[in-house]
């Protein structure tokens, strides 16, 4: 059986890379309609499925698809996704639109594809949660979290091309003593960091740190657990880095959570310090698994803490792949 | 009264750093001595004190030298040192060999100039412990610190002038598609993060992230607060970045926070999220005072919680001004 596939949103980053997840993992594709904002509609797209031209995505017609990824916004997630779903069309979607709305589930299909169930449209989660949630989620089944304490270095393909090309370019600028710009980023974030990503709430946190909380409680079920994350934006190009320390109910041992996360889908064990391998941008770059490494035991938490570092390919495991692993549910 | 200086280890980023902060705070310098590598000496450097000519360090007479900062290396240290303060000349020395010794004070002058007493060495701590303590110790004399939790976002000026060169280099190799080495670092840092600074110790951790419970231990003259932290490099120039989360011994609220640091000397509170005001290294950079901002309640610690972010000029806070504030103790 093979599927008809739509991608609205098919010129971002996310876009673009679910396409080549596709074809990638042999994702038995009948036909790929691809869509994107009106301006962008007419133009011709080389894909591994050949030449498409981009059509606009405010006329598709969902009665004639079987699943759409949704990596527009939020906003036309909204006025978009029950349209979809009422025709027939499972919905994918990559924004924060549906979330957090009890009738949705929130997928990553290492954890929780039973929260699918025969629902029409699923939400992918956040990059960042993602990305620590397997990892956790595995931890959190052997020895049952008690606390979670997250900082993470953040790179800009989270503001998506627009972001990496900032990056890119203003780099150059700063190189050649030419004028530094900024659009994606609310400060310049050449040789920069900032620790302010989406909008703050009223507990001060940042909407990109409370959806880890949020995200993270809903894909475990386990509304209970004490997370904190502060965010931060670091002058890199498209994977997350995450510092986690948790606390855990029952003993830990370094040695034995190695094990445990070697044996995890979706992870690659990289910890092998004698040798300086450990979780970088520089290798997590286009990996579908998550690296996880520098594993020790926390001295603050003693012999029920862990300590550990992470990395994920935002675009990747982050948005795109997580995306299509839901679809090979479906 | 004014005194004669010397630098041993002046073409280095510390100690060229050192040099502009002794003039900047007007530090009473009847005659400035300037030493290196047997490779440097001879050469003229331009100072706000005047052309100076480099001199061997190796034959240095420290009984005409009233105060030397030294910035070399800590085998250069510990080869050095009882010699300088035999012959009654007071040593600073910014590298890690004598922190850890109990006949040594460790000193941040906001913190424990006590701890001087009549020693002629005193050792200046690294940059990362230095930058944290500021906010930290307020806190602690406030509250009580029980837990502290730190991931760190340092700059290549860690690794020298060389560290910083390396990052501008390589960063246009890599935007000019040539290829892209590393010396300073174990890998690229361009547009990567290394969680890995200094050596692994026996627990794992690196001997970075140890010098950090280590220092603050013995600044703070308590050996008993727990303390964790994860130290990874990020490609920024000069300032280090710091995600903390405490747990206090008495209820502590964001709002009082921030009263109390706005107070403290040597914190520059920049907390005002509704005009995008936070530590960032693009304000930090050059700035004495260490900036602190990001203040909130932590989700996991509940009302015994505070969770925050600081960003400190590395080259200064973390070295040079800190050793030439200690001088002004003398």
């Amino acid at each position: 059986m093979s599927y008809k596939i739509a991608i609205m949103g098919a010129t971002g980053a996310v876009g673009r890379e679910i396409i080549e997840v596709l074809s990638n993992r042999k994702f038995p594709v009948e036909e790929l309609k691809l869509y994107a904002s009106q301006r962008s509609a007419g133009k011709v797209m080389e894909t591994p499925f050949g030449k498409i031209t981009i059509e606009d995505a405010d006329t598709a017609d969902y009665s004639e698809l079987d699943i759409a990824f949704f990596a527009i916004s939020g906003s036309w997630s909204k006025a978009n996704a029950k349209k979809a779903t009422d025709a027939g069309c499972y919905v994918i979607d990559n924004s924060s639109a549906y979330r957090y709305d009890d009738n949705v589930p929130l997928v990553v299909p290492e954890i929780n594809t039973h929260a699918i169930g025969d629902s029409k449209l699923i939400a992918n989660p956040n990059c960042t949660t993602a990305i620590a949630a397997i990892p956790l989620y595995a931890l959190h089944k052997e020895y049952g979290l008690e606390k979670v304490i997250i900082s993470t270095y953040q790179a800009t393909s989270g503001a998506g091309a627009a972001g990496m090309n900032e990056l890119i370019n203003e780099t150059r600028n700063y190189l050649e003593d030419k004028e530094v710009y900024h659009q994606a980023f609310v400060h310049p974030i050449v040789f920069n960091t900032i620790p302010h990503i989406d909008s703050f709430q009223e507990n001060d946190y940042t909407r990109e740190e409370m959806k880890v909380v949020w995200e993270t409680h809903k894909i475990f079920e386990e509304p209970d657990i004490p997370i904190s994350c502060t965010c931060v934006r670091i002058p890199t190009l498209r994977v997350h880095g995450e510092s986690i320390v948790v606390e855990t109910e029952k003993p830990i041992s370094p040695d034995e959570a190695k094990k445990l996360l070697a044996s995890v889908e979706g992870v690659e064990l990289k910890d092998d310090i004698e040798n300086n391998v450990y979780p970088m941008p520089l290798t997590a770059t286009h990996k579908y698994d998550v690296e996880v490494g520098r594993i020790r035991q926390n001295i603050v938490f003693g012999d029920h803490g862990l300590e550990f570092f992470v990395c994920g390919d935002q675009i990747l495991k982050g948005a795109a792949l997580n995306a299509v692993q839901i679809a090979e549910q479906l």
